[in-house]
């Protein structure tokens, strides 16, 4: 199957990504105008806590929704006919909080009596509408995954979940800040506009890579003569924070730049 | 008139500070069981910003409610016949971000064309889960009103508005944090559980006051042998916001303790 990833609906994503035939590198670009998802599948017992975190920290944490416990399907309202273990590229499986194994689908681990999936908002959500707005994200000019950093600013933490807040970034000259915060703000679920900028921002979260070459996930950005890093709040938190928690039980999520493709549109995820 | 601090309605105590009778130092332990409001009053055209910081941001910005634009009641469902200019008991007026004055009512600061007022939820509603657990919180106990204090965890801006998050502090000895944090979880829309504690939370959130004797705001308490400071997100934390964001024009707020009673129930905000 020769796959074009422009022109394709988030069905046919999922498709090839359930039948083994999708091997783009990452998910950016494709089927531009929908929403993509992060993904955390974890044990029941811990699926109240997990709401919780959301629920407290909704900037990196946006939950879009979640699966019936047991049952793989993604609520029909948000993509139809789409199973949480076999439908996103890849997948990262963790184990007492470290990451034991990358793989095509979760069938193996997946407990039809007791996992929970979780979907989180994506911050690909707003690139569409920086483009339009002439500020093209540096990572997609340049072809590469968008950069990630831990923070040290705390979450508000939610029982046996805690840990930091991860960010993406993206650089911007200073005097586009202010429109960068304007185009980003209405994307309510999938992280809004930034947390911090600058060096001081930089320096705020405990971030210390002036030139945006060593991010902690993704890959190395260049941030130019005039522009200072822009830092938005990223899906990669609950993963982060399931491994951060130490849970013993295996946790699955998607791989960084590896979602979930949905249904739904951005606009839907936008105030 | 002779007010009784127990047996009164929050009606009869909003009703004292209208009329200027009332003369308590603070509103803690006052109206046991209903639901306290933190105040803040804006301009309207700030008043996206501060909705949206409230959503970003719930653990230290739970709002309750707001009012209309110009119209200074209170949503019936929250209070009934209540007037936001005259029914708390202690106001703060900001200009500028600077503490100009404190006084009774804000009648003369309210603009009947332009002003919003917001309700933000306050930890009195948990305060009594911990006394029925027996957990009496030490303020309580040696009559005082929380110590509050500002830290270095920056909220997630929104728009014009920023700073950093303030928590209030209560101490307990360690073996017993699992259980104050088992009963404050619940109270989701009124801070819920602690958001970090001990000498490791107190240094990454910037306090270093170890015998709670020098909080920024209310009184100073006492840590003893063997405990440690808990600390919560707080409902001062907008009002900080506001100032720390140097709105030109002129903002109200509660004076911190001197809440607005409103006719809901802590099991109202309770998960």
């Amino acid at each position: 199957m020769t796959i074009s990833p422009t022109s394709l609906t988030p069905r046919a994503v999922r498709q090839a990504c359930r039948d083994g035939s999708w091997n783009y590198p990452s998910t950016a670009g494709i089927c531009e105008g929908y929403v993509q998802a992060n993904l955390v599948i974890l044990p029941s017992k811990y699926a109240d806590d997990f709401r919780n975190l959301c629920a407290r920290n909704p900037v990196p944490c946006p939950l879009l929704g979640e699966t019936k416990k047991g049952d793989p399907t993604i609520p029909s309202h948000l993509a139809a006919d789409c199973d949480i273990r076999t439908d996103a590229p890849l997948y990262r499986i963790y184990k007492g909080g470290k990451l034991v194994e990358e793989k095509k689908d979760i069938l193996a681990e997946w407990d039809d009596d007791d996992s929970v999936g979780f979907l989180i908002g994506c911050s690909f959500s707003f690139e569409a509408a920086l483009i339009n707005g002439g500020l093209t994200p540096r990572q997609i000019e340049i072809g590469r995954n968008v950069p990630m950093y831990r923070t040290k600013t705390p979450l508000a933490p939610a029982g046996r979940l805690g840990g930091h807040m991860v960010v993406s970034m993206r650089p911007y000259p200073p005097e586009a800040i202010e429109q960068v915060r304007d185009l980003t703000r209405p994307f309510i679920r999938t992280h809004g506009e930034p947390i911090a900028w600058g060096a001081e921002g930089a320096a705020a979260l405990g971030i210390d890579d002036p030139e945006g070459k060593n991010p902690d996930f993704g890959d190395a950005s260049e941030i130019r003569e005039g522009e200072v890093p822009v830092y938005w709040g990223c899906g990669v938190t609950p993963q982060l924070s399931v491994m951060d928690s130490k849970i013993p039980e295996i946790v699955c999520g998607h791989s960084p730049g590896h979602m979930l493709l949905l249904d739904i549109r951005d606009e839907d995820v936008c105030q």
